[in-house]
């Protein structure tokens, strides 16, 4: 049986979005290293047509597949119930979607508002049209990101606090190893890092600390993943 | 073997403390009914004198007390394994740590900004002197909250989304049924309705329906316990 991740493509196979991202560990985590991982531009999603929607990452397991980062890493954890558990157990599987919601309405947004003129140098120049538009609809103008991002950063970092706390207490948000839910938010400082804007967490972060520690996981799989280049 | 609770008290029998609550409901959730509570006041805090502290709520279970609501509930959920488990499984317990740091930095201190007057009026006369001067070195003179209470619950509520997306998608933040997650955050919401403040969460908010299940548990436990009277 064959795995296959249908993921979002940047320049010079930068790849840096923190939905496939979650579901490439999710993958790892589960002791699966062989999967197949196809890239997709962000204006020509024909690979994944047979999905009858456009959201990507999309897990092809068999003749069975899932989209959505949460869905894919559940049906994971449901159809490999022997292999490392992602969640380990219903109680935490809810209150990692607790974290799933913090990451999305907290940490994420908060982010792309520091980063998302660097999201875009990212972004293959044949796609930039079609990304300008997409997300000018949500955030405006892209050039409006270009200045004040020293100033952003302060309230951002704030708002991390309560990772910052749980972590000065533990290791991983899933205690003593990683659980699914590290990858959640661990997707999201590697969207930083592989747009070049890893210096948003702060040298002496503990958060910094354990993205050290999550990028050494699985034989460096994060940490050898390509950088956009600066400039 | 007899299980004692010391908490804080209020006027009329009125108890507050978010963090004594949880204790009260994590003995609960263990299947505990016979547990004694003993009132501390605030201003004197003698009778646990043997605990060589001055934090509140203390456990004692026989010859063993235990301080600090977190810990009474990891307390409890290791010596009594084979009752109904608060935590779910270790990843649980470590995820619930950061519900924990989100409550304690966000969804609290939130709080407090729009009650603290309110706070004040369920202080017993004794310990209004004591409590004015300890809460007024943290958060300046109380007289400030009485006004403004309105434009601050704006940013309150909505600060509370991560929550609110979690309990569109489930019953509670511990999945089909609640766990000890649930009782550090609704904690806080019974800090609000004890001293009269329940309309700090919309009637339209899915918070208020996990609220309202949650007052029902133990046979309306929360529900029954006494109220400041309004005025």
């Amino acid at each position: 049986m064959t795995i296959t991740v249908y993921e979002l493509d940047g320049i010079g196979d930068v790849r840096f979005s923190p939905f496939c991202w979650r579901t490439l560990l999710a993958l790892k985590h589960k002791g699966f290293d062989d999967f197949e991982r196809v890239p997709v531009s962000f204006r020509d999603r024909s690979p994944i047509a047979f999905s009858n929607q456009e959201r990507i990452p999309v897990l092809v397991d068999g003749d069975h597949w899932v989209n959505d980062s949460w869905d894919i890493a559940c049906y994971l954890e449901d159809a490999y119930p022997d292999r490392p558990s992602l969640f380990g157990g219903d109680m935490a599987r809810a209150e990692a979607r607790f974290i799933n919601a913090w990451t999305q309405q907290i940490q994420n947004p908060g982010l792309i508002n520091i980063i998302l003129w660097d999201a875009f140098m990212a972004v293959g120049p044949a796609d930039r049209d079609w990304w300008r538009e997409d997300r000018e609809k949500r955030f405006g103008k892209i050039e409006a990101y270009r200045q004040g991002k020293e100033e952003k950063l302060g309230p951002w970092r704030q708002s991390l606090e309560p990772l910052r706390t749980t972590l000065r207490a533990q290791p991983y948000l899933g205690g003593e190893a990683p659980a699914y839910a590290d990858y959640i938010v661990f997707g999201t400082f590697l969207f930083a890092r592989f747009v070049n804007r890893y210096d948003v967490i702060e040298p002496a972060d503990p958060i910094r600390d354990w993205c050290e520690r999550l990028l050494d996981l699985f034989g460096g799989y994060t940490r050898s993943a390509p950088i956009l280049e600066a400039g």
